[in-house]
């Protein structure tokens, strides 16, 4: 008997290990960028900032087979995150028409190689993604728009929604086709994963002090679990995975071996409990029978009457253990100590995993944390009250929502996929204010998880207000310190090369000398596409006429100054002239954005932010005020076609504001 | 028996008439702007245009009681619009600090005062008009967000979300507290209004075409809808509706007529049928019992054991019909024969009754069409494939999300609506399938029914993506016709008069003349805050010198230049000015908007059409291609605060796209 519990435990902890060295080798040497969640890098992609290699082939390799090991070997993590990247990932191949290098190549998707697309197809995937981890199509929808994305617009929302109907309409056969029970554990559960539909649907008015209470808890775990993973992660970042590949791995095998140790050893500490009566919860049998999932395990248990609440938990897979915390009419079925270690081993284990280089999603362990907590109230109130009509599960789906509030402050998207995989509409009310809580006590404190993340990794998000100080600040401030380097519209070679050289600005304004002798800005050319010109070689010309336009970008090709996956494009090194070519000409005027967004130089910061903000520019020129004023354009004259007479048209009730 | 079938009829006929000879009467006389559902001017509003009246305290008052006698008359339509106008009209109120008029007012309600809050509020309001009318806080927020307003932004939804969570919990517990059926028929049916949870919750890959088929019969009913209440609202736009409001009564009269004759003689017209074997579905009773509400309702049968199935649905308030139409294991309930009849019947008076000058809904029309005919391809199915687990009440549902769809064309609103109406989250991804159908066929033959009547109203709506023909447009092709008025920093009184008088801009540019004789725009300056300055003439002064900003501004107070709800602000015939008065000099520069945005002119009608849009101007300032660039602002000088070396942290990550 004892020496079959050793012999498991030790067969128990190799193939944890064995699972997550394969997880972390398969991310530290193949696809570094599979490391983490990858929704701060997704949002900030879809804010405007690329990270290098989020969105490669082999980052999508990484993170499918890293997630399976990192998740098989039982860390505690999720994998709706790794979901939600590589449903991205898969968009972003499908937006570029493949990859060349894996020689996967579709021309007909060549027309969605525009950076809006792309973006949009992008936004699109991390809804797919949402859709398939929790089988919850509106969420995915509302998860993609209101956490990832940085701009809405009503056909990104129109195109969301079709992928996430296509989601789960698709997984929705899948799981009819593996009803009998052979694609493993897929499809258990069926479309909503943790059913608690048959337990509390009603409420009395005395239940909302603890159910707030509950959210109050939600708020301080949550921001709690934020600031710690952030000091961690800042700590892996700057001292521990400076020290090589070799460090992150044994560390990643460490935390395996410790997640191992603590989810056997723990239950095999634990008392057994005898079994409830059997005739008041007839459907739920106790201990469950070999073989099967569910309730009231008997682990280590000397009498077949018991059952081992710590391991109902903790020795399980997680969709279990949160189909265990949150099952209804198993009133009593834990103790309170038994969650109070779970708690406490769990979260701190959350917090350690966190940041280790394998693939890993905050979904499902801040289920867990919640829901144990959760759970502890319900105990609580049923113990206080004394009032049958309470259930311990719908405390434990309070809390698993509070948590998530309280750790990533999302509304309306947690508060769908709450309701969509648990499949009890009556309680939504009761969702929604425990998120209000606890969103509002974790702002207390800090940021976001992903957004303090992102901060963290170098990711800076434009958020969507301005700062405060910008207004009072004229944009002429901002940019006093700023040597502006313009271009001649004809320039030589080796000045532009001398340009790239001394500075780092990633666009240039372009000038040009009207007949009169008046200087005019003529627009913008990007750095990116004067690397391009320079190694093409195609436009240099001896003298400086002007050349035909239409000529010049026939010898160029639409997909040329497209970006590269990689998010790498080419740099001044990759380029070589001799001295004659950087003798010669360009003519930029094919390649420039003709008419960039401008400000005037006293317009305030807070509106030059917004323009940013709201357009998602790169770049917005900064020009002396005008000293004349060519015409208004007002509503009338966007709405009119131009043939028609405008003026007759004015609608009598337009007001202005 | 005739006798008291004729007495009956009367007193039905006369019931409704009064009712609705009430609501028509509320609103042709005392609010006009309280007839129709109200969402298209809302859309309206929060587009930027200001219809008169639609926020007023009266209209709110209008609305409330016009509904109350056009739902309680039985006419054809439903409270669901109505109610998302009554929110709104509530919220505005709310954010200017009550009605003047009326002597509400509560002071520290006036930092809503501003357009952006305003909006923001009514945004709000439009949520909980519909969270309270379908109890369905999320679906309430979706709506709001997708079909009502036009600008998104990240605090928005934690406002509205808030709002939703608000108006959820008061209801529950209004509900809780008239769970014994003391307040009517209010809370009949729960929290979810037409459950059918115990309906199918599983599907067969056969069904996709039958279901397919619904959705395609929304899009085209949706659309044939669309067109017809066109046609019919722009007839009596332009013709009936000006013959005067005597007009208008009768209209709204023989309309209740009609719908009374139609709903109590048609019923009396159809055959009985006797009640199906009860041991199957022993849960419903046939014929329901005397007093209650149900299925099987016993109109007009000479045997005490048949039921009438026209009077089931037409017989009945709307929302026991639906409930009916949604029913789940009653099959075979209703005829074919009558379905077709009702829908025919139902389609042709929603068509007619949609216009007439009293507060109208087109929720619950909507799903009472769609539902029908789903409920006729839900009997072709089990007749066809005699199917046991194919439940018609499914196909209702569908049917009604179909119809919905194809009319309004939302999409990720409808769905949750659905959801949260009928409680069945199984059904989810087919009604997500049959709403993408739906809207995609709607969208081949007409734009939405709330568009499509927002510009037969005259509301210009600005869409949120350009017109094709703007790419090929400069704008300052569309200026050219337009002769811009500028004004002079310091301006003699008579002159602004004659300018107001000969044009009816809603903006003039302000320039001034630098030391160094170049002139300048200094900004921009509202028609509105002009005629404040002209009737308030505290400003006259009589040389030019330039004052003291600060003085000038001390003279008014901050809501001076504010909007008022009425919507008519100043008209240029309320000022009286002496000849004197005319003589003298007014300094606008605190007056105006020192940096409106400005375009190059030959910048694309696109580009500026999105500035215009995203940023939710009025105005647009067209200027000369700049001769010379001052600054480039891009992400860093954003990100940064000042006082930072903001070029120490540039992150290296930062691509350009």
């Amino acid at each position: 008997m004892k020496y079959s519990y050793i012999a498991g435990f030790l067969v128990y902890c190799l193939f944890n290990l064995v699972l997550v060295f394969a997880s972390v080798n398969i991310v530290t040497k193949f696809a570094p960028a599979a490391a983490g969640s990858g929704i701060p890098e997704i949002k900030g992609y879809l804010n405007g900032i690329d990270m290098p290699g989020i969105l490669l082939f082999r980052t999508l390799v990484g993170k499918i087979f890293g997630s399976i090991g990192s998740v098989g070997g039982g860390l505690a993590l999720g994998k709706e995150g790794p979901l939600v990247h590589t449903g991205a990932c898969i968009a972003s191949l499908v937006g570029q028409g493949g990859s060349v290098r894996h020689f996967i190549k579709w021309k007909w998707l060549e027309v969605f190689k525009n950076d809006r697309d792309r973006r949009d197809l992008v936004t699109c995937g991390c809804a797919a993604g949402v859709s398939a981890a929790f089988r919850a199509p509106v969420g995915g929808v509302l998860f993609a728009l209101e956490e990832v994305t940085s701009w809405w617009r009503s056909q990104l929302l129109w195109r969301v929604f079709f992928t996430s109907a296509v989601v789960a309409v698709v997984v929705r056969s899948a799981m009819g086709w593996c009803t009998h029970g052979h694609c493993g554990h897929f499809g258990s559960g069926g479309f909503i994963i943790w059913d608690v539909s048959g337990g509390q649907d009603d409420y009395s008015f005395y239940e909302l002090l603890p159910m707030a209470m509950v959210g109050v808890i939600g708020g301080l775990l949550g921001a709690l679990f934020n600031q710690l993973t952030l000091y961690l992660s800042s700590w892996r970042k700057h001292i521990l995975h400076k020290r090589g590949e070799r460090v992150k791995i044994m560390e990643a095998c460490l935390v395996s071996l410790l997640t191992s140790v603590l989810s056997f050893g723990l239950p095999l500490l634990t008392k057994c409990t005898t079994c409830p009566e059997g005739d008041k919860y007839s459907d739920i049998v106790c201990p469950r029978p070999e073989g099967s999932y569910g309730n009231y395990v008997n682990f280590h248990c000397s009498n077949p009457n018991e059952y081992n609440d710590l391991a109902t938990i903790f020795f399980n897979t997680q969709d279990d253990a949160i189909r265990n915390l949150f099952s209804t009419k198993t009133i009593h079925e834990y103790s309170a100590s038994s969650l109070l270690t779970f708690l406490a081993m769990f979260f701190s284990l959350a917090v350690i995993t966190f940041g280790t280089a394998v693939p890993a999603g905050q979904f499902v362990p801040g289920i867990m944390i919640g829901s144990t907590y959760g759970r502890l109230v319900g105990m609580l109130v049923v113990n206080v009250y004394k009032n049958s009509n309470v259930d311990e599960g719908t405390y434990a789906l309070l809390g698993a929502a509070s948590f998530l509030g309280g750790s990533m402050r999302m509304t309306v998207s947690l508060c769908v996929i709450m309701v969509e995989i648990t499949n009890n509409l009556n309680l939504l009310p009761l969702i929604m204010l425990v998120l209000l809580i606890s969103k509002a006590v974790g702002d207390a404190f800090n940021a976001g998880l992903y957004e303090e993340q992102a901060r963290m990794k170098g990711i800076p998000l434009l958020e969507s207000k301005p700062k405060h100080f910008m207004r009072r600040t004229q944009v002429k401030e901002t940019c006093q310190s700023q040597k502006v380097v313009c271009f001649d519209r004809v320039s030589k070679v080796g000045h532009i090369i001398s340009v790239l050289q001394n500075n780092n600005h990633h666009g240039f304004p372009v000038t040009d000398k009207l007949q009169s002798g008046e200087t005019v800005v003529i627009g913008l050319i990007l750095r990116s596409y004067l690397l391009v010109l320079l190694q093409s070689k195609k436009d240099f010309q001896a003298s400086n006429p002007h050349r035909d336009i239409r000529e010049q970008l026939s010898r160029h090709s639409m997909t040329d100054f497209a970006k590269q996956a990689s998010s790498k494009g080419l740099s001044l090194q990759d380029i070589y002239l001799t001295p004659e070519e950087m003798a010669l000409y360009i003519d930029l005027e094919p390649f420039v954005n003709p008419s960039p967004y401008i400000v005037p130089e006293d317009m305030s910061l807070t509106k030059v932010y917004n323009l940013f903000r709201q357009l998602g520019l790169r770049h917005v020129l900064v020009v002396p005020r005008p000293s004349q004023v060519v015409g208004v354009i007002t509503r009338k004259d966007l709405i009119s076609e131009p043939s028609e007479d405008t003026n007759a048209h004015e609608p009598s009730s337009i007001g202005d504001r």
